[in-house]
């Protein structure tokens, strides 16, 4: 044998791919997709309250009428009367932008690329709540910085502990400030302007992603971060929870200064986004019913969030809590301390029911005793059966972890 | 006025991000876009070529079939048909592929991204032609490498020059063998098993790109790269020349090893690429009707590229040659040593004709007098008018350098 021929496949990889690691939560969601399992695991919209019909018959539009240019290359900034009406919605909601400053993205997990490859160089730091969305952990992780937990409490970060050398150093702060995943957490208005201030005096950039900001169910919808330091916030949006996740269709808003490179960074990730699915969204988002469409899909969701509360107050043991959320599509439960979610999930999986473990969120300091229930997806009598069983498998495992201190 | 206030926006960007150039060639293809102008210029497949009386039938069936599918979250490795149907092709096509080695990206652009993100580091070395795919360049210049030119002739690269040291320190080596872009070059049998030789004997990858493989129009397709060194090979496919580019469906086949990182990064990316246009892809890809499709397109290519050719041929003054495509997009036109094809453009415009100068797809030493021409998207009559606008350009220019050589 030639010495000199190195096995197939031994490639040198880059640093960065060498620190990837295998999403246990992929595999964990994997199994909650089987169909005899009750998942409250995915971030899925129902599948009620996607709007096939309406886009059933906005596609058969579509390639009536602009086949040519759904299906060409398109420009890299987007399709621009989707950029112009996200423009006109955001500006009605209290921020002055400009089409020039919306670039669309394939999905905001993109957005979350694309502002992480413009900002972020190895070791450099990065602020972040904890828990926070995962994916965002996983997208600004591939540029190797160093993750800083900034403080929060119940209602979200505290913008009067933030550290200022930190922010000064940071090259950008990590925040869903509307009914954020994991926790349902709404960022109040005074905290709001808070942190709005500090990021317009310490130059810190703030990437504000709201893909729940439309689910509000309670209580009126806060003033975004943009409408307060526009030249300190770059805003990610989505259309995944309000059409279709499937789409793959986001939009990132930034200053102008930033979107140059934004844009540079778009063209070499994937040229543009696809052109049928930006054109459906712009045909829903400007037909006239979108905002029919949305209270639909608020009413749907208040309703399961409820049904989900009421379950859980008649079925969970003592020692349990959860939050209360005013909108989005998540509850946050907390465990008695002694209880691992991890081990918890293979009791519920036996039971029929899935959850996400809450250490999964976490970029540092994992909290063990918590998880995250999704209230969307599953039907009214699903959540009911689901949560009935959930409860009976934490007590089970408290009646073992009493068990185990009494006979210890 | 408060000191410490720094100007909004003044955000500090990340090393790469700093690197980032403007696109001249993007400045360009916009002005080639202008209604009045035919343009040369795009690598855009002709309008009549999409298919969309099919794309048509098909989204509707998706839709009324499998919508919940096409608009839910669907798996970052992408929709497991179009895998399988994928691989089946390849593997009639002479390479052993599983669909496990497949993975669905954002056209194949993001392909390259990917690629680029798993394989390379700041200043690693990157093995290129020159010249080449400019958004090939674009993608891994992201990463930071140093490209390396690899010898080439008229034929395509020169396995038997190709520095030892060059191939055991490279992470990659980028081709497109099959009527390559921007020269159409095709690179030789003979020459494709000595480059697979050689990458299996380094522990060399390379990065097969092949978006115009089966846009043959003389001769027969030749044996990829990566059915001769599978385990060294990453191959890269698009459907935007076959099907529509606006779809962004393209694919990355991979060992499984460099797969399970290439996953990783599209999680990161995008999470996965559009639902209802991976299940067009599909649909056309296995409607039975797929061969007949690309024997249409075919047809219609070479008959405008033969055009192309027979008008050069009638129109271009002494001293202008170009290359002879059996397959692709595009013709390779050298001009006369003192020619600055870039100058060129402007007066070419100003005849109502553009192209892309030569010097844009050089990622290391660009040659100013040369250009590519696109003989897909312009109609017949315009190919006629269009080149015989050109040759007056050149003409015009030969004369003007010509008098100031005399005067000179």
């Amino acid at each position: 044998m030639d010495r000199h021929l190195p096995p197939a496949g031994r490639w040198q990889l880059a640093a960065r791919a060498q620190r990837m690691q295998p999403s246990a939560l992929r595999e964990l969601l994997k199994v909650a997709e089987r169909p005899d399992i009750i998942s409250f695991a995915g971030g899925l919209p129902s599948p009620y309250a996607l709007p096939v019909e309406r886009l059933q018959a906005s596609v058969d539009r579509i390639l009536r009428r602009d086949a040519i240019g759904a299906l060409q290359y398109g420009p890299s900034e987007g399709y621009l009367p989707l950029r112009e009406a996200i423009a006109a919605r955001l500006t009605r909601q209290g921020a002055a932008v400009s089409p020039s400053q919306v670039l669309i993205t394939t999905g905001s997990q993109q957005a979350l690329d694309l502002v992480a490859r413009v900002l972020v160089d190895p070791d450099s730091r990065v602020l972040i709540e904890t828990p926070t969305y995962l994916g965002a952990v996983q997208a600004l992780a591939q540029y190797e910085p160093v993750f800083e937990e900034v403080p929060t409490d119940a209602a979200g970060l505290l913008p009067e502990r933030l550290n200022e050398a930190s922010m000064r150093n940071a090259r950008l702060l990590y925040t869903q400030p509307n009914f954020q995943n994991p926790t349902r957490r709404t960022l109040p208005l005074e905290r709001r302007m808070a942190l709005a201030s500090l990021a317009i005096r310490h130059g810190l950039p703030v990437v504000e992603d709201d893909p729940y900001g439309e689910l509000v169910y309670t209580g009126v919808t806060l003033p975004s971060l943009l409408s307060m330091a526009p030249g300190n916030v770059v805003h990610l949006g989505s259309f995944s929870k309000v059409i279709a996740p499937g789409l793959r269709v986001g939009y990132v808003v930034a200053p102008e200064t930033l979107m140059i490179k934004l844009l540079q960074a778009k063209q070499a990730s994937d040229l543009h986004t696809t052109g049928i699915t930006q054109r459906l969204a712009h045909a829903l988002l400007t037909d006239g019913e979108y905002d029919t469409h949305l209270e639909a899909i608020r009413l749907r969701y208040r309703a399961q969030c409820a049904l989900m509360l009421k379950c859980l107050s008649e079925h969970m043991p003592e020692g349990v809590s959860w939050t209360r959320p005013a909108g989005g599509m998540f509850l946050w439960v907390t465990l008695p301390p002694g209880i691992d979610s991890a081990n918890l999930f293979e009791d519920a999986l036996s039971r029929g029911v899935a959850f996400i473990p809450g250490a999964s969120f976490h970029a540092v300091s994992p909290k063990a005793n918590t998880m995250r229930l999704t209230f969307t997806t599953a039907t009214p009598s699903q959540i009911e059966t689901g949560i009935a069983r959930l409860a009976q498998a934490i007590e089970t495992r408290l009646r073992k972890t009493e068990t185990c201190l009494t006979t210890s």
